[in-house]
């Protein structure tokens, strides 16, 4: 908790934005054009009519609808409402938006009057039947803002507040709703500012990713903090992207590789120009379109010069800690942390591990959320814990490995399957493997590799286990292979439990 | 005040940077050469001694010494002691040094042993008894380290708990303890890398003005905390700077005009090769020696590009709260408020007054310092009222015109001298000028400058009214002036209440 006298909120933000940058545009969307002072009149005026509909401090307010200004403007408003702003998800089936809206229970739900969303609506509405409701695309939201006061009700008088609910990915369980604080997102802005690749007053961004996930709201909440000039698009369409980087000569995107693939395609004959893109996130061309992307844009080869606003990030610490951009490359995958996080690799009991070797990441500072909404809070003296495995390399960068799904415990050593897994991913043969504990009389555990194997690529088990040894320490090496047809699947993923239960001789899914 | 799970201390800058940078230089001094790892091990042993002596958390320990690596260890390792570190002025005088003393009451003092201290600490010792003593230049400190335990007391745990001293400037009556947090600090350090001209990782400063100053201490802390070199240098001499630069290849260094003088005439032979400076905050050359100087370094001419640690900062914000650097250029002097501070000009109630018009400079945000030691706390929901008087222009830039020495009511408006007296200056007769009010029968009060003439320039009252007049509002220009062979002076300063007691029909010094 921070007193109004050292805060500074997402509201300030606007408010000293429209001081310093008082001729500047500040977002793009449709054909809405709108200046620094215009937004902060805005975001005022929808402050204001939140608190007439009843918000309170520290009420949650919900979006529920397609990529708009508004949606940004829901954001900030929210800051000077005192409120906690949580964008959701709209596409999430029935059952998961009733238990998200059960766990958040918004006060308002900011959504869309089309008729696509007449079912989540529907069914928000049978979920919180009493929570206040506002249209942002029929008109009715700008009628609202029209008859709001414009007087600042500046209930943001602690930046250590929740500002922002980011629900987390649904790996395992339901998705959890994570607080963040305007510190948290301020401080990230910074970085990005520093060493993340946001280029100060000169970046025009075409926020093209679902802005419900944190990874593509921070570009655009560190580009309007930096003075840069936010594109909106209402969902991605690849013709739409190329027409507003012509437009409005963009020089970054987030652009998943399958609109990158549809976007050189369709531009095959040049009919954008696309030179003015010179840094996109979320995706790369496919090899065989390669040369004509490059071409077609200014975009760097990946390779050619550090990466900007990437590395090693959670939803809970307003994305990324570790970065790459202007720090210096080391053999790590993730560049290095940035300098205002302590992060660290760690055993279960908390201990840091040595250098090179595999824990689990936890992080301390401004950035940590304040908590999951509803669920026990976080130790004040202790740090965040990811559930993710990383390493710290020699020369000081970082290596992010994967989820710490489990942890094998073989004698007194801690195994971590991802890193084995890793490790026979590298044989030719090996298409996928999964790693899990067996019982084992004398270690309490063993190491099993269920693999794989790739089309016409023969292996046996005892060449896959000489090749791993090669590999990582000999007390990680599996100490049985088995080869499977196939892997059991969950989508896209590896069905862990799956496999513990066919082939991991009655050990049960912790 | 923060948790630990939220924090990001001095200590913590040591901590991490040991870790993400550990095999790069940190600090050059004499011939100690120190890696981040080495500072982080060296300020955990100093912690250590300091809580031997009895330092407890929240306890202050003074320096009063020169400029030494072991200074930038003592504040960190404050840090980790839960202390607070105040460097102070060795060169004051024994009165001002024991008021000083009397305010701060350190639990132990970190001084020379050299010869040339033995006035001083007699004098601190006469003033404080009962504090500890560590000589920091006898081999006692390296002694005392090695004997210390090297297990982090990790006293640390709010961010926002006062970390530094810095002693204000003793304009009017005696100065003041502006107590700083590692918050205000480190936020300070990354908007120096966003948007200061500190450049990550490939610096290396001199950091050759006094140590016990904000605004050379902010770039040294802004460099450590980026990963570049501070070379350090006891105290000033132009010789020395010079073979420094030279060993150490340095980019950047912090020196006063004079000095500069001085190494422009010392190396017009280029037995010092100078080339790897680009930036030198503190002062430029004599006209005389603009040509030798630009070309036997890489720094730029005024003008030619934006500068870099430069802006508008007070000690009591950790320095600059606006900055040159990477923010856009405009009508303002000292470029546009960094975005994560608020900055507004008000009238005396504090209400902000119009784009273009003068007022008060105040401040709110993270860089606010706790309040001064010993004096009434802050209002936690108001501002730092500054004492200097702004201006924001129509483009959002920023000017500073100088401190609010006194303010002018004539009739209903009110006329802050500085802008006045500026005014005047521009005339080329004038030399300088003391702008005071006057009683008035009508307006209560009116205004008159007091007016120094450049020799041999002569100009007359009605003249100098006239200009004015075309340069600011009517109601500003002096209704009276008085020609004065010369102002009365206090060191280099017009002596304001002296012109008033002269000059001022009876009003008398507010």
């Amino acid at each position: 908790m921070t007193d109004r006298l050292h805060s500074f909120t997402l509201g300030d933000v606007v408010r000293e934005n429209a001081r310093w940058l008082p001729d500047t545009e500040a977002i793009v969307c449709g054909d809405d054009r709108l200046t620094y002072p215009e937004i902060d009149a805005r975001t005022t005026k929808l402050a204001n009519v939140l608190r007439d509909i009843g918000v309170e401090r520290g009420d949650r307010v919900a979006w529920l609808g397609l990529n708009c200004h508004r949606l940004f403007e829901f954001i900030f408003a929210c800051s000077k409402a005192g409120a906690v702003a949580a964008p959701l998800n709209w596409r999430l089936s029935s059952a998961e938006t009733a238990a998200i809206l059960e766990d958040i229970r918004p006060k308002v739900i900011i959504g869309s009057s089309r008729p696509e969303f007449d079912e989540v609506n529907a069914n928000a509405r049978a979920v919180l039947p009493s929570a206040g409701w506002l249209s942002y695309d029929d008109g009715s939201y700008e009628q609202a803002l029209d008859a709001a006061s414009s007087v600042d009700p500046a209930q943001d008088d602690d930046d250590e507040a929740g500002v922002l609910i980011i629900m987390t990915a649904a790996f395992a369980g339901k998705p959890k709703a994570a607080v963040l604080t305007s510190r948290g997102i301020v401080q990230q802005d910074l970085m990005l500012g520093a060493v993340g690749g946001v280029k100060p007053m000169t970046e025009t961004y075409l926020s093209s990713g679902p802005m419900f996930h944190i990874g593509v709201l921070l570009k655009a909440f560190a580009l309007f903090h930096w003075g840069g000039l936010n594109v909106m698009i209402p969902r991605v369409d690849a013709e739409e992207v190329c027409r507003l980087i012509d437009r409005e000569h963009c020089t970054s995107a987030f652009v998943f590789g399958p609109t990158i693939k549809e976007m050189a395609e369709l531009n095959a004959d040049g009919r954008y120009d696309l030179h003015s893109l010179n840094d996109v996130l979320g995706g790369t061309p496919p090899p065989e379109l390669d040369d004509a992307w490059y071409s077609m844009t200014s975009c760097p080869r990946p390779g050619s010069q550090p990466r900007g606003a990437v590395g090693y990030g959670t939803s809970e610490t307003v994305g990324m800690i570790t970065y790459e951009g202007r720090l210096p490359v080391g053999t790590g995958t993730f560049g290095r942390p940035g300098p205002a996080m302590a992060v660290r690799i760690v055993d279960p009991d908390g201990a840091e591990v040595p250098v090179g070797q595999i824990g689990e990441i936890v992080a301390r500072g401004p950035q940590v959320m304040v908590g999951y909404l509803g669920l026990e809070p976080m130790d004040p003296q202790g740090w965040r814990w990811t559930g993710d495995l990383g390493r710290r390399e020699a020369d000081g960068s970082f290596t992010f490995l994967g989820p710490n799904q489990e942890m094998i415990k073989t004698g007194m050593e801690n195994v971590y399957p991802v890193e084995v897994e890793n490790a026979l991913k590298e044989h030719p043969a090996v298409k996928d493997a999964c790693v899990i504990g067996v019982p084992d009389s004398v270690w309490g555990h063993s190491v099993r590799a269920v693999v794989e194997l790739a089309d016409g690529e023969p292996a046996e088990p005892d060449e896959l286990i000489e090749f791993v040894r090669d590999r990582i320490a000999s007390y990680k090496k599996p100490k049985s292979v088995v080869i499977v047809e196939a892997l059991p699947r969950s989508g896209p993923f590896v069905d862990r439990p799956a496999v513990k239960g066919k082939y991991g001789e009655g050990e049960t899914w912790q």
